[in-house]
């Protein structure tokens, strides 16, 4: 696949989306899109819920990871792959290496949820241990280079295959729901947005992205034109800690209707509301989407909107509202 | 509809639940059925777990509901229907009510939970508080039934129209799983459970249920050969306090493999694991049914096994795995 991103080719984009579902559909979950009177009459507009948080490994990621390796040419396959992460990316990486026997390299930054760990040591993958920033990050990545030129890295999201197969959430959630006016996805390294993007202007709709104001690269690198770093955001929302890349910086600039920032407190009350209202467990970085919409009702007031609820992956014996265990999570 | 159970007699019946589905699709959600590759190697057998967390009012019980209140003649639908409920069947029924613009009365004994409440006070019913007991539950009914001779008591499960409302749910299922080779599901006054039975038996399929040893009374009815009451169960499923009623016992006594009793214990353990592993919250009630599987790993080895997660009502932020607030609950 020769992907491009280019302004105005809508059709081209949601082709190679269309053929990613394609490929992956033998492997991902058809996920659920939920609904909820009571979540509706809040927000004043009607809510789809797309619960990714019900997706394989508990995250949209398992998409992008599933469509990166079965693009691989046959050569890279049996060499293997490797990636760094402390998150979701890890453990989507290592269960597609799994279910397509590619050998799977993980770096993990002893910084990250032990949940997210566990997650990812549960696949066959071989994981390494590393210091948190990226110093270690880059020496982890040059020394799987050396030692091995013909495995691969597969990054977590500035990457097209892996910007594809996360916009096959957002295309799914469109079949099924056709007359949705908009589309709403948290940023975070952009992979699942700039899939949502794409997705969603092939079909006319707003775009929206949801981001905590204490990890507001990417709404700042709007502001400013450029790719801003993120800074050691203290943020709950630990799937949102990455700054854009160079693939997702443009297709957000020239796609995102609004990046709308939300506050701790406000993902807090959002997540709380889906536990109860909804009944499904979603992880902070997810609670950012119906925040930003129950802080914008001019923005969504008798639309319908359809939210990318990205993941699940936390540790239900330790939630943010309690103020203590809130505490200890920053 | 003029149903009467009778064993041997499962095509007749298995049509009641047809009928059932029909005309309740309009107003029910079709729940997800989902799966996790973790739980399946915990219990070495195949798990299908039908989200009745779901439901529309979180709970499986607006199956029935819904259907009593269609199948009622138009001169009840305009004098109304009461019901005594602290759960889940009261927010069912006063939400078919409201759906279906026939007017609900619900009594709600005050010892019920906040949350359980909340839920049934949602809907545009009228609620009265009675003390807990069935004394005042008593005085409430005849007080309605001398009021108002018109109208009608919808009981929570010992009626064929609950009982085909409910097994809609297990309908369902197999119809999207049809490889099952048994099915299981809580029982409290056995509703759920005579619903299941009725299909799953259409199926040749084994049947289980799962019960609180704190709140064994179906397991002592069957031990006895009659209907046993509860006495005053302490267990933390607060959805499974009835006892069986002279419609579900003959029905459960016919067509259940066997009864599993599961300890407060075990239920706790499978409510944190599908918290954690399945990404929905389910209520203590919901979880017995997984606590079931495991807890008797040589009965369900290898099988493929279609779980009933009754619903997903209660406080998330007292949720029993801390133990200070499991003393609180009991």
């Amino acid at each position: 696949m020769n992907w491009q991103y280019a302004a105005g080719q809508e059709a081209l984009q949601l082709d190679c989306i269309n053929r990613a579902q394609q490929l992956i559909a033998p492997y991902v979950v058809h996920t659920p899109v939920l609904q909820n009177a009571h979540l509706d009459e809040l927000a004043g507009a009607q809510l789809f819920f797309k619960c990714e948080n019900l997706q394989r490994t508990g995250a949209f990621k398992f998409r992008g990871a599933c469509h990166a390796l079965l693009q691989l040419p046959k050569e890279v396959r049996e060499a293997g792959v490797y990636t760094v992460s402390s998150g979701n990316h890890g453990a989507a990486l290592a269960c597609a290496g799994q279910l397509l026997n590619i050998k799977v390299r993980v770096a993990v930054p002893s910084s990250g949820s032990a949940v997210k760990k566990a997650n990812i040591a549960r696949y066959a993958a071989d994981i390494v241990e590393i210091e948190p920033g990226m110093a270690a990050r880059e020496a982890i990545v040059a020394q799987w280079q050396q030692e091995d030129p013909e495995a691969r890295f597969i990054p977590p999201y500035n990457h097209e295959h892996i910007i594809a197969g996360q916009g096959t959430a957002a295309l799914e959630l469109i079949k099924e729901q056709p007359h949705l006016n908009s589309l709403i996805a948290p940023v975070g390294g952009g992979g699942l947005l700039s899939g949502t993007i794409m997705v969603g202007h092939s079909q006319s709709m707003a775009i929206y992205a949801a981001e905590p104001e204490l990890a507001d690269d990417a709404w700042a690198s709007l502001e400013q034109g450029q790719i801003q770093p993120a800074r050691e955001p203290k943020t709950i929302c630990d799937g949102l800690l990455t700054s854009l890349g160079d693939k997702t910086f443009p297709i957000i600039r020239d796609g995102v209707d609004k990046i709308i920032r939300v506050s701790e407190q406000q993902v807090i009350e959002a997540m709380q509301l889906i536990w109860q209202e909804l009944k499904v467990i979603v992880e902070p970085s997810s609670a950012t989407v119906l925040a930003a919409v129950l802080a914008q009702p001019a923005l969504f007031q008798k639309q319908n909107i359809g939210l990318l609820l990205s993941g699940g992956n936390l540790d239900i014996t330790r939630v943010p509202w309690n103020s203590s265990i809130l505490e200890l999570e920053l």
